[in-house]
């Protein structure tokens, strides 16, 4: 039987997650619709609400109810994983002090504008102090986390629960001569596909009827969400039935918004399909971030890249965009799956993706154990740059100031990429393994497959670490070579 | 000096003010964007944030910081503005129990949903038992508010600061037999004037296109604000430099959207002319809803609706709308300023907008005086209409089931609205004395007119009472003359 503890902290959760589920809120709106001048009084709302859920969340009532409830358990299944999550997450936020979580966040903020100047000016010298301050805080931060191999291991944890950095190691090691060889077979065959280009222009709101149709009939609910327009695509849940996407809009291609709402509705179909009922306890919430990812590139790369969706969707988009009347279903995808070295990781196709994480996630790694300095960066960058891709970035701006995620404070943030990518094809591969899901493709029926996804993924909640979900959904935990063996097929 | 408590209470209603503008951005994102099935929740989110704000306005800590605050004031003019309306609200919030206020809301949420019902099914009987609980409720409450002279003072304070009945029959008994005649003579004079009608589609896009220009040029700061769309057009303040207005939009008229944002830009014009380093204080908020409404109509009606402002407006309109080319300034002017007999007020011209007003506050006042049943309700309404719009309503739902206000429990409310349309002609007339204000309309520079209410009635807050505030910016108080002298300028 569940404690009077145990239930008093599941209360305890639903009122932090108003909390938060408010906050969300004030952060989508800040994103799709904010005034210009009222930025500074929005940050001041979100900052407060934030304070007011991290008090609850770690003050001494909260504490003793934890223990309490801990002494008390009942040790099904659900509360067991709901108490493993509530503890590490108390003891990883009272692990920092106050004074440590403030320095943080000026130093992130400072970090951010210099890094956006630095990158104006493509020069890496602006951003180092601010690169070591934020390095050094890291190191902090990890040492008052703790871990127990190595210090990246902390970091990694803020990301992807119970992953370790060795077995990444593992993992990546494995993957890197393969993935790089792959890669570069794919650009030379791309190179060679003499793939057309889209012509003419593709107005805003047809694009948007498209996306919508499509995002519709993947399975994403707009009685519990919508789509909206801003600079960068993101999905954010702002309560149990409310998933907002974003995309952004070219006129000249019209794949670009396309892909972004298949990517953000993967998200959302992860989201959408937690047991609502659990909504802001663990057993409600996305797993990691490696999971999160996986199910945003399955349908965003295995299913909307595909040869059956385009059969089916190919009819529809010639029938709004006429430019696109005299293609071949074969031409277009030769067009949207091309494999190019680009410097942008954000503008890298699937067979290049990797390469951006495995070499950043490299340098991550020197640095936390201090076999790098900061200084160093931009030349480790543009040598290991070039061994991945035979290209050396034109500028810092093209090469180690690209992403914003260290500015941020967002070590350990990256190789979770990666594992989204190989979860994503190891959980395709799994799932169409069965008939009736890999049958029902030829008729642009994907239901079968979120089905699946909503079985072996979403009802989980954080109910398992994600490698122990992925051994439970696949039989094992994260393997390249589902990844190597789709990038092949698709591009070989 | 600044007492250490009043200090305390400042910075106290600065926290409150986070809670509250964050529980509006809630409500905005509701009625501009919430997916259908995320209702629910957002109900709970508001009225979690909703409920920390009234503990936070009414705990023991606040009430004694105020009375030390009281006891230890310096006299100025802001702390004492300040802490009567702390006072007040204190009061009035702490003399209803929390059983009053649950009974309340769960009565007036019961009776909206009635409400929809009987107006669908045209049928007051549905709607009265739900009616007479409300009414009971609304004299209960009245009691443990405390009144002088009558039970309706103790309701029209919730809109209305320092508004008492007496003054308001004084000035409706002056006022009435006036508009109801002048009232007859537009109707019948529009009648004559074979006014064109509009033609054609007018695309949204370009009503849009007009609104923003419209807006932006008496003033409304985009940079501070914007304009989504929604069913009901309404302002909301969601920050200190974040005012949000809405209108709806109709193909075959476009003034109906025009109107709209000139209205709400008006309500947006005094949230953004208030003190914006008081917000969240009584002295950098607007001070009554009768106040508020003057400057809404001030420039919808006084500005929007005049000759100066649309020989400026024509050409821009007649470039976006080819089918308004042949049209004239004074033909145009004929169609937007009719006046017409409609059982709806919210369809009501300007000249028989009052009727509308001075009928319901007169029900509402025998109701609470009960001097009348609720059974008579309909009855009543029907013989009422007719004697001042010389017809009959053809159903409650065209009577008196037509507004929301009294299925929300907003008795007292009504009043204000023409208090508003007085105060506005009062405003506009005193204003145009200054020949810089009058002498810069020719050229569609409405500024001048901006400042002196910025001067004011802006800046001032809630620093004086509303009718303090009239006789300190027009030298009397709320004298329905003017507005009778307007109307009539207008319509005969």
């Amino acid at each position: 039987m569940m404690s009077d503890a145990y239930a008093a902290l599941v209360e305890k959760h639903r009122e932090i997650s108003l909390i938060h589920s408010s906050s969300a809120t004030l952060g989508w709106d800040q994103e799709t619709n904010l005034p210009d001048k009222a930025l500074a009084y929005r940050a001041e709302q979100i900052a407060y609400l934030s304070g007011k859920a991290y008090e609850l969340s770690t003050n001494d009532a909260y504490s003793k109810l934890l223990t309490a409830a801990e002494d008390n358990n009942d040790n099904s299944q659900g509360s067991l994983a709901n108490l493993r999550e509530w503890r590490h997450s108390f003891d990883r936020s009272t692990r920092l002090s106050q004074e440590i979580v403030e320095r943080d966040s000026k130093a992130s903020s400072h970090a951010k504008a210099l890094w956006i100047k630095a990158r104006k000016q493509c020069d890496f010298s602006l951003f180092a102090p601010h690169m070591q301050k934020l390095l050094d805080l890291a190191k902090e931060k990890a040492e008052l986390w703790g871990y127990q191999e190595e210090t990246y291991d902390a970091l990694l944890e803020c990301y992807e629960r119970g992953a370790k950095t060795r077995d990444i190691v593992t993992i990546f090691d494995q993957f890197q001569p393969a993935i790089i060889s792959l890669a570069s077979h794919a650009v030379a065959k791309s190179a060679t596909n003499n793939t057309r280009k889209f012509e003419g222009s593709f107005p805003v709101a047809k694009q948007q009827e498209l996306n919508r149709a499509v995002a519709k009939s993947i399975g994403f609910d707009f009685k519990a969400g919508r789509i909206d327009t801003t600079t960068h695509p993101f999905c954010t849940t702002l309560g149990p039935s409310d998933v907002r996407l974003t995309t952004r809009y070219y006129d000249h291609d019209f794949t670009a918004s396309l892909f972004g709402v298949l990517h953000e509705a993967g998200h959302g179909l992860y989201e959408q399909g937690l047991p609502e009922a659990d909504y802001g306890l663990p057993s409600g919430s996305a797993v990691s971030l490696g999971i999160h990812e996986s199910q945003s590139l399955l349908w965003e790369a295995h299913v909307g890249r595909s040869q059956a969706f385009w059969n089916h969707w190919m009819p529809k988009a010639q029938e709004l965009f006429p430019q696109l009347r005299d293609w071949s279903v074969e031409e277009f995808l030769k067009t949207i799956n091309q494999a190019n070295y680009s410097p942008i990781r954000v503008d890298a196709d699937e067979a290049t993706y990797d390469l951006h994480v495995l070499l950043r996630f490299d340098i991550e790694r020197r640095l936390i154990r201090g076999e790098l300095a900061v200084k160093d960066i931009p030349t480790a960058w543009n040598e290991s740059f070039e061994a991945s891709f035979n290209m050396r970035p034109k500028s810092d701006s093209e090469g180690c100031l690209q992403d914003i995620h260290w500015a941020m404070g967002g070590m350990g943030y990256f190789p979770t990429y990666t594992i989204g990518n190989l979860n994503a094809s190891q959980l395709f591969h799994t799932a169409t393994q069965v008939e009736t899901i890999s049958n029902s493709f030829k008729d642009a029926n994907f239901k079968p497959l979120l089905d699946w996804m909503r079985l072996q993924i979403h009802s989980k909640g954080s109910a398992h670490l994600p490698q122990d979900l992925m051994v439970k959904a696949t039989g094992e935990t994260t393997n390249p070579s589902y990844h190597l063996k789709h990038l092949s097929n698709r591009f070989l």
